[in-house]
């Protein structure tokens, strides 16, 4: 058992990913964001479904084809594969801690 | 885009499962105790794996073979398939959110 709330990174100078399941036909990751955008330059572009939730904190989500999301915490939202998406905005004072199940 | 703490269920006289993702290779949902345990005879026997989290609440899960686990806010645990488990309470005064992931 662990909770997805501790242990923390103390190194937050960029994004940090913790696979929390890896199995052949999913992933399961926490991340956690402190002022960060990502990917640093263009679009993340994946071959895979995502499901991804703020837990903690909150996040604005930009689309190369549909509106802006904000996300604030339990939002949920499903990104089908290959939907051009960013993470345009994550707040500089608190962390933001996401789920993300990639499918 | 939901909120995983949204729009319970009025009607909690048994848990209420709603699917969130319903793919070839997994199953996400939302699951909504209170005072329940479950299953009401004998144990879950599942054929896949199933990665759980307690969203809000609490609960306590029972395994065949381990030591009971008491799950708060945050906590999660991974499952493997056919490892015989139930959840044996959930406290009556509040609900508990589950998210459970089937793969």
């Amino acid at each position: 058992m662990n909770n997805i709330f501790a242990a923390l990174p103390d190194n937050l100078d960029s994004e940090v990913f913790e696979k929390l399941v890896d199995s052949d036909n999913i992933t399961v990751e926490r991340i956690v964001s402190k002022g960060h955008t990502s990917p640093e330059s263009g679009w993340y572009d994946p071959e895979k479904h995502e499901w991804v939730m703020v837990l903690k904190g909150e996040a604005k989500l930009t689309f190369e084809s549909a509106p802006q999301v904000h996300l604030k915490e339990g939002d949920y939202i499903n990104i089908p594969a290959h939907t051009r998406h960013r993470v345009c905005w994550t707040p500089e004072h608190q962390e933001t801690i996401w789920l993300a199940i990639h499918y």
